[in-house]
Parts: C-alpha cells; structure tokens; sequence
C-alpha cells in the first residue's frame, strides 16, 4: 500500500515534561507542534503520557487532575492543523468498569481526535505501578491514517520479552498482533526510564521485534528526570530486519526526522556512533537528574554540600557543579577532633578545582556541649556508636541550618554499598533533599571519579589525595571502613548478585564468595531497611534502585541463614 | 445436600503472624491446628497468607523465600490429620504465563492437600499492591469436601462492592459465580487492615452477602500489627439473610467456634455486644500496633519519648506505657530559652502520672554552641526558621543520642495535620522508629486525649495543663499554632475532605470554607511532600494515610489553583 504514497515525513520529538504541570507541558506541545508545522513533517510523535509527565503516581487519583488534563487535551485539538501528532496522556476508561483511567496515546489532526489507543501491558514492578490505575487495552487494531496502517504501541507493549529483570510472562505481544491485522510500521511512544545497562538491551529488543516482524518501528522516548527516574530519550528509527535509521540524543531534549518510503526509513542524520561508556552515561544521568530536580522546582535555588574529604563528598560536589554551575554550590567541611588533615585540605582544594565556595565549620565545640548535657543521659562516658552518630548528626544539623538560613538545597553524599548495609547515620550525613549517587556502589564511585578527572575534565579536580586515601568515615580515632566491612570489591560483589541480581544466599556462596562474608552482608542489608524507609530520594542508575522499586517490610522475620 | 449431614464443627481461628517468618508463622498453624483437633473441629480456617504474614512484600521476589514457604507448607501437610485446615499462602503460579506467584488458600487434610483456590480480585490501590506479586485466578468453583460444596474466597473477592473509598469498578463478584456453581457455604480467608470505619463496612458487607445470596459466610481476618499496618481480626460466622452468629475479638489472637448444621451456623459464644467507640478503637489499634512493632523486631527494646508538655507527645507517651509497660517506656524533657514553664512541669505530672522515668536535658548550652559556630555562615543574626529548626534537630539529635547509647527505639510523636502541612522539623521532631499517632488529626488527638482520662484511666493522667493549652511549638517567643495554621477543627476538616474523601478545592470551597484558607492548605501540603518522603512509618488508622498507600510525585508541577 505505501508503495503509491509519496514519502511520509516523520518526526520524533523528545520532551522532558514537568510531571503535574499541565500547562507547561500543553504549551511544549504545542510549541513542538507548531515547529513540526514549519518543517512541513506531516507526523510527529512524543512520548508517552507526555501531557502530564511520568511518573504522574496519586495525581492520578485527583478528579481535579483529570479535569485539567482534558483540558490539555481539548487545547491541543483545537491548535492542531494538517500536521498530525500522536501524543500520550491518560485518558478517563471508557468502559464502565475496571480502572478509572487508560494511559492512552492520541492521533491527533486538524482540530480532531482521529483515534485513540490503550496501553495492552502496564508494567506493574520496580518502580512501576501502572495497574494501580490503568485499565489495560483489551485489544488494540491499526489505525488507517492518511493511506498507511499505523500500529501505535506504548512502552511496555514492545517490552513483552526483554525487560532486564522478569517479573512475570507476558503471553501477548501486541506488535505482532497489530502485524497480523495489517499494521505496516509499528510507532512506540515511551517514558522508560534510564539504566546502566537500558540503551543496549532497548537496542537489541528493537532489533529483535524489526527483524522478527519484518517491519519499522517508530520509538519516541522521554528525557529528563523527574525526582527520582531519569528518562534517556535514545528515541529512533528502526527499518525492517533491524537496522537503526537515526537515533536521538541521550537525556536531553531533541529530535529526529527520517522520511518513510515504501516501508523503510530515509534520515538525513547519521547514526550516532557508538554508545558512550557505562562512566560517561552515569555521568550524563546524574547531572540530568539533579539540574532538573533543581530547574522543575522551579525556585532559584543552589546546592549545599557537606565535604568530609572523601571520595563521594568530592564526587557529589563535582557533579553538582558541572549540572548547576560554580556559583550554585557551596560546600561546608566540618572538621571534629578524629578528622585528619586531609578532611579540611582536600576539601579546600576540591573546592578551588571546581570555583566553589567552601566553609568551614568545626564541630569540636558543639559536640563538647552535647556531651556536657548528655553525660547524665550515659551513665558511663564509654565512646561508641552514640558518639559516633553523635558527630553525623551535629554536621547534618549545620548543613540543614545553612539550607533553612539560605534556602539551598542539602545534597546527600551517600552511595548504594553504605545505603545497602546501613554504614551511614540516620539525621546525620543520610540527610539531604536529593541522593545523586545513592545508587553507585563505591567502586563505581570511585571509577566515576577517575573518568571525571581522566576522561571529562582531563586534570587533576578530585584531589588525588582523595582518590587515593582509605575510605574512612573519621567519627573514632583510627577507623577505616575495612574495619567494619569487607573489602567494596567483595561487598559490592555481593550486594550486586544480591539486589540487582536476586541471587540467593547459596547462589552467591557457590560463585566463590565465604559464607560468613555473605551472611554478615545480608544481616546487614536486613537489619538497614528502618534507615533506608527514611532516606531521601536517590537517583535510579540501576534496574533495582533502593527506594520506590525495593518494597521490604520493615518488621519482618525472614533470614536466608 | 446438607440436611443429611450432621453438624460440621468449624472454627475461625485469627493468628498474629509476623512477616516472613515462615518458621514461626508455621509453628503457630501447626499449634492451631492441634488445639483444634483437641477440640474435635472438623474445619479450621486460618486467615490469607498467614504462612509468611501480610504484607511480604518483595520478599516475594526472592527464590529462597518461596522456598521457604514451600517448605513451610510441606510440614503443615504432613502434620495434618483428621482436621481439616484451610490457610492462605503464596505458592508458584501453576500456569507458566503472568506473574509467578498466586495467593492461594490450600485446604490440607491427612496428609494431603485436597484443594487449592486462588485469590480473584488483587487489590492493587492505596497501600495494597498485590498485581506486582500475583496473577488473578481465572475461574474458582466450588471445593467438595466431606459432603459439602465450600466456596472459598480471599478478602479482596468479597469486597467488591463495598470498598471503603472506590478505586475501581470490579465486574465480577466471585461469590455470586460460586453460588451459581452450587457453593453452599462461602468462606472468606482475609488480612484485612484496620480503618476507623473497617468494622462498620466489613459488617455490611458480609450482612449483603448473606442476604442477598441467601448463603452462610465464614470470615477469618488477620489480626495483630506488621509496621504500619493494623489488622483487627474481628473474624465472624454469619448465616443466610445476614444475621452474624459470633464474633471473634477485634485486634487480639482468638478464636470463635461454630456448628453448620442444615445450611446454618450455631455457636455457644454470644455475639459480641456493639462496637467499641472510635477513640477506643483508635486506642487499642495504636496499642496493638506499637507492641506488635516491638515485640516483632525480636529485640527487648525499650521506648524513647520526647516530652513536650503538649498533647501529642503526652499522648504517645501514654499509649507506649500501656502497650510496653511503665518499665520499658523513658520519657526525656529539653527545655529551651522559650520553653514554657510547663513544658518540664507538665512532663514532669505525666510522668508521674504514669509512672514512667524521665530525664531532663536543657538545650541553651548546645543551641549557644551551635550559635557561636554557625555565627559566620547566617551573616545577619535575625533570628527565623533556621534557629526554629536548629532547637528541634538538637532535641532530636539529643534522643537518638539516648537511644543509640542504651539501645531504645524512639517514637515520633507527630500527627496527622501537622504531617500534611509541614508544621514539623525533618531530621528534629520528625525523627523516630515509628509514629504511633501520625495518622491522627491533631482534633483526634484531643478526642483519644479525653477518652483516655475520662473512660480509659478515669482519672487525670494527663495533666489538665497539656489537655487546655493552646497548642505551640514553642521555637520562637510567643508562638503558637494558630499563628501559622487555621484552627484545627477546620484545618482537619479541610484535611479530611481532601486526603480522606479526594473532594476537588472546589467542592471544599462549595461546602463552606474560605477559599483562601482551602489554598493555603492544599498549598502547604504539596510543599511538604519532600518532608513526608522521609518520615518513619506511621500506623495506619484511616483509609487514606500518610506513607506506602499515598504516592506522590515530589518534584511536580499541578496546583490545583
């Protein structure tokens, strides 16, 4: 059939949506509607439920959100012209029955809704609830527009195999449905959000379902962060056995065009070459996600950060910096009595490599009032855990009492191997309004560092003294994590097999780990779940990110020994 | 079919399960069931998933735990003889398509397991999340057993209907399929949660059952605590057209026995006379919750509480010496420069009232300290919302303090009004293990206050001071409340509408209050939800808490304004 069309000019477009902000994103919209326009491309395609942003979570269950919504959607009706446009947003259900809601995408002409379709598979694990308030499609079909048969899909229905973890079986896959009943190109419109290891297998589940079916695929992702998921964008176009067309940027704003022709694909763009390394893309991830956790709050606000000396302080800070500029990020090192010199030197040339601003705060005095007032409390003056928490606690306080003076925003400094096995005070340094690497486990940590000073800013910024010292939280005389831990190679070995993984006890064991290592692990991930409950929100770099995606009682009995 | 029987001797027995541990939890089934064989029942019917407890969570993501339970499972078989047992239990999803899990009920007789049946209707909304473990049953029929025709069902299919707050529409009624099948008796195996209206609309419920299907229902609930949420047992027999035969007692393990004799249940006990108010309700929920809290964590903690003078933390100081006892419960006053004089004396009368410890530790010395240190970085000295804070984290960081220094849990004693609007201090006030009263209006807290003197202790516990003074915090000189707040009684009505009932602003507006004042409300608590993200677990008391059953975005955009 497309053999006697002139060629199709198609657009993917991806937006970075503010989540609840409906209006902001209708005028994005219609913005990118009215540049498609300019450009004569007769379809443009955004991601999923991109009127409301992803995750819109409980708004959802607001009538007033809903309203706003078809509000949205009536606006942008009334601006589309001959430029068509397939949008997603959530829909009321039109079936009396079930869910409330469809997350639906919408073709949209010429003042009118041309049709509308359902999402088929809601992803309901991780970090994904969607069956709490989406009726799934019961069927989808091809819509005929313009002399083509579009099969329009959203996200998870192309995912119905590859997804990097399963869950559970899909036993449908709605892209070959919509082949058997006459679909000629299959359009995706996504919000998937960002994993170290996504872009490959979303590469390779195109190729497979391209190659498969033997058709295009349209794939239309978002980008940007919202609190908590960062979405890649990588949209592209995909021809018939596999071959990737033209591939939109990585976590930012942009778009691509390609001409469709007798079943293919033709872009002007070349495919762009290669993906960057794991370092690079952990990079990219992290600053999206803070400059938008930052930008969508839409206060001029700058970043505090506490520098202790260490790697993931000065990883934090140098992060911050390159996502919000020198001039919005101040650092404050709080030297007590067991810190080494270290912690206030490197952290004051930390600072000096970045143009930051640093402070200096010595706990010293505050911590002797405390034990002054609380020698009644401790009936012996034995120093342990009290007064090592104490210390934490003391530098969380000052940092949230400069964030409450200045209305700067606490930067979190913790990463996932003391967030896995509760190395980290509750109230103390776990404070924060946002965990940008609560996600890396520390050897990550430490490979990031060196690609930063290595690779991105090519010179010496994260003191080689900091690469190079032995973790050490500095709250005794003497301590260093190795004290307490086993060596991070090992631990982060452990904890990914565990978490990210799901391997079992024994599993890990039988890969060549010592048993008594692997069961203090796992003790201490247990015992840990009443700290990580009140942690801040962390980045999610990985497929199993402790926060919303991790679900563990915290009362609860199970041990695997 | 029944007439020719004799009478079948059935009891509903509540356990207390605690989450994950399988062994415990199998233990106690196998107790059960040899009371019950004691007692010459025939059936005993246990509550749904009993064998790991509700909710488990990701637990059941995790290979060794289902091992665990199959394991679990396999003892309760072989231990079984002539009685009957039904219980609820996840097991592997037989079908190799969906989700990996079921939720099942096995009823398991001399050595076999004679039937299993999966749950229908997976609530998937406010803190339930069962379609991320669980695929639906497709059909259920009716188990024929010992002569008779059992329909059995699990919580969620006999709630069709009635669901406190409507989330969806569901289109089957999983009884009514199996009465058409030729069921004769539904029994209902649940883990139901406690609500302040719960024991109101599970009656109804059950009474339209029976009426309208003219059948007799066996309902078996969960009771006891598991972190945030309350189950309140309150298992029952009710015959055809709805009259309740014996109930179980609410909250506490307990068991009711019945004979079905000729379609109809007969029971020796009495029916419980009427439901207890809802301050009293509340009370032993909380009681209940707090005990199951400590008791479950299998450590012989004590409780740590801040003394404020004021009514909430008098409140929860009451409700943890009734649950742990006077001996287990420490109370710690910290007056400030702006503390009333009643803020120690009035702590000091409660204490003595109860008859629980406490200590005294004034803050000025450290608030100075801090002062002095923090001097350089506020450069004004105008005292504002950073000093207000800085005297909360102080206290805070004073019990945490205690509490790592002798091993006490501390509870955090905020409630429900000052949660939603943000009148509360992250990483100060806000600090503990769990919030015994965070899902209590502050006017609630009043009303359990005036329960608990007048019909609980009858006499003056806590102090008629901390019952009349005007609510404040206490952070600044002269501040109080309804300096900053509307008047309780209609900020939490305001709260109620909206959190409770989901009403728009508008149809809040529409009902009587100040649209200026609905604003500022609603504005404040989406401002707050970066501070809820990180608060402890609080007991869940109503059908909309703050915590896992309310999920919103924190860096958003909608206003409904």
């Amino acid at each position: 059939m497309t053999s006697s069309q002139p060629g199709l000019k198609i657009r993917c477009q991806q937006l970075n949506p503010v989540v609840g902000d409906i209006k902001g994103n209708t005028l994005a919209i219609l913005d990118a509607l009215d540049r498609a326009s300019k450009d004569a491309i007769q379809l443009l395609v955004l991601p999923e439920l991109v009127l409301c942003g992803y995750p819109p979570m409980d708004l959802l269950e607001r009538d007033a959100f809903i309203n706003d919504i078809n509000n949205g959607i009536e606006n942008i009706v009334k601006a589309s012209q001959n430029t068509a446009i397939i949008f997603g947003t959530p829909l009321r259900n039109p079936i009396q029955s079930g869910r409330p809601l469809v997350n639906a995408a919408l073709l949209v002409q010429n003042g009118n809704i041309v049709a509308s379709r359902f999402k088929t598979l809601l992803p309901t694990y991780d970090v994904f609830d969607e069956l709490r308030y989406f009726e799934p499609a019961r069927d989808n079909t091809p819509v005929l527009w313009n002399g083509y048969n579009l099969g329009i899909t959203i996200c998870e229905d192309i995912w119905n195999v590859e997804n990097e973890r399963v869950y559970h079986t899909y036993d449908r896959d709605p892209s070959k449905d919509l082949k058997d009943l006459g679909a000629e190109i299959i359009i995706n419109i996504s919000a998937s959000p960002f994993t170290h290891t996504k872009a490959e297998s979303r590469r390779k589940m195109l190729r497979r379902h391209a190659s498969e079916l033997n058709l295009p695929f349209v794939y239309s992702n978002q980008c940007g962060a919202n609190t908590d998921l960062i979405f890649d964008g990588d949209s592209m176009f995909v021809n018939p056995g596999g071959d990737i067309v033209s591939v939109a940027p990585m976590f930012d704003e942009g778009s691509i065009d390609a001409t469709f022709n007798a079943g293919r694909f033709m872009a002007n763009e070349a495919l762009s070459k290669g993906l960057p390394t794991k370092d690079e893309r952990s990079y990219r991830a992290i600053i999206r996600g803070i400059r938008d956790y930052f930008a969508k709050l839409k206060l001029d606000r700058k970043a505090v950060v506490g520098l202790s000396g260490g790697i993931d302080s000065a990883v934090v800070a140098a992060l911050a910096t390159e996502a919000l500029g020198s001039e919005h990020v101040i650092g404050i090192t709080m030297p007590s009595m067991f810190s080494s010199a270290g912690s206030v030197t490197d952290s004051e040339e930390l600072a000096r490599n970045l143009g930051i601003k640093i402070h200096q705060v010595p706990i010293k005095g505050i911590y002797t009032a405390f034990e002054h007032e609380l020698s009644a409390l401790f009936e012996d003056d034995q120093f342990g855990l009290a007064h090592e928490n104490l210390q934490s606690r003391i530098r969380g306080s000052i940092i949230m009492a400069y964030s409450n003076k200045h209305g700067h925003l606490m930067l979190n400094t913790g990463n996932k191997s003391e967030l896995a096995v509760g190395y980290c005070t509750l109230y103390g340094d776990m404070n924060g309004a946002l965990a940008p690497i609560s996600d890396l486990y520390k050897t990550e940590v430490y490979s990031l560092a060196h690609w930063l000073n290595e690779k991105y800013f090519m010179k010496e910024v994260i003191p080689q003294n900091t690469m190079l010292k032995e973790p050490s939280a500095e709250l005794a005389p003497g301590q260093f994590d190795a004290d307490s831990l086993p060596p991070y190679p090992i631990l982060d070995s452990i904890l990914y097999h565990y978490l990210e993984e799901a391997q079992t006890a024994n599993d890990i064991i039988k890969s060549g780990f010592e048993s008594l290592t692997v069961q203090k692990v796992l003790r201490l991930i247990t015992q840990s779940e009443f700290k990580r409950k009140q942690s801040p929100p962390g980045l999610r770099l990985s497929p199993k990110a402790f926060g919303f995606g991790r679900r563990i009682p915290i009362v609860q009995g199970w041990k695997e020994f």
